[in-house]
């Protein structure tokens, strides 16, 4: 039997359309018969090398208010509460360590979609450590062990390195899909597509 | 008999997914059985207020290179051409000029389309008053008389307030569109759930 295709979905946890994604995409990958390989990543490094110190949600208020009332209607399409979490956006990075050590293990994907829950769907922090071992505790997960492998060094490391693989890749943005073959598509929006895409299916003439 | 229900298209020459969308409206909405309204303003004023001289495309080269893949697909998927023009992004006020001048009668939609098949079906350049009078042309229109009233001092103070309104209605890009009780939906992908909207169907518990 051939392997079953590959999709990898990079996101970011202060990203509010990678939430709607990340609900999702087990049940759509499972349906097209794709495999998923999470990536946990920092926006954050790419935005300011765009000058961006902030969400461009909130550097562009016009943008951000449309963002939120899109985000509304789409999470009801699809059944998920959405709760605005304050402050928007959320700081990331030790929720980000602990998906990343957790990115190819079932875990991983679990305690992702906790978080996801807890910050969108509750509208609760997700930025002190405290927080992050609540969720850990939810997931019946123990925080100690995972905490401190989730900031020792060599994990700290494979973030960066991930973070900078996101940049030469070409990534702006979350969530980000790629195909085995390297497409890739941006958006929660185009989950659809680049299930299809990773299964050979190609839209009109792009063979 | 009910009135149909309307919705309004703002589109902007200068915009590629504007293109994917105006192929594609009056279909759409026929079969929703919705009335479309075309309004073809400028994004310049309203980009340059956010501090941008140019397409957010060219100004984050990253984001840009993804756009023209992802209307490679799009436009495939559709059965549309794609041929990327030179200066991207065009000067669109001549054109924007004229569509507007015909928004209400079915030549303005007529040459709305043959503007963006020649700028984006064809590659070729829409900036010059000359390029604009060939299209007005190949629609069978008397290019003399509608350059003279689409220059007019009338019609450009009608663009200037249509832009303003853009504005005050906190449109942030194109193609956006409006449900006759304000619901604005941005983007060619969203252009289902706007017609969606007018018709009076509302995702999940947004009612």
């Amino acid at each position: 039997m051939a392997r079953a295709p590959v999709i990898e979905f990079w996101y970011e946890f202060a990203s509010t359309y990678s939430y709607l994604s990340a609900m999702r995409i087990e049940e759509a990958a499972r349906e097209a018969g794709v495999v998923v390989r999470w990536r946990p990543f920092l926006l954050g490094p790419i935005f300011s090398t765009q000058g961006w110190n902030t969400s461009p949600f909130n550097l562009y208020p016009a943008k951000g208010r449309y963002m939120w009332r899109d985000m509304a209607r789409e999470a009801a399409r699809i059944g998920l509460p959405l709760v605005r979490p304050a402050p928007f956006p959320q700081n990331s990075l030790t929720a980000t360590r602990v998906a990343l050590l957790g990115a190819d293990e079932p875990w991983g994907p679990q305690f992702t979609r906790a978080v996801y829950r807890t910050e969108f769907g509750e509208g609760r922090s997700i930025e002190e450590p405290s927080a992050v071992r609540a969720i850990l505790e939810t997931c019946g997960l123990d925080p100690d062990v995972i905490m401190k492998a989730a900031t020792g060094d060599a994990n700290k490391t494979r973030l960066r390195a991930l973070t900078e693989e996101a940049r030469s890749r070409h990534i702006f943005g979350a969530p980000t899909f790629f195909s085995e073959d390297g497409e890739m598509f941006w958006g929660n929006d185009r989950l659809e597509a680049a299930l299809a895409w990773a299964t050979g299916e190609r839209p009109g003439d792009l063979r």
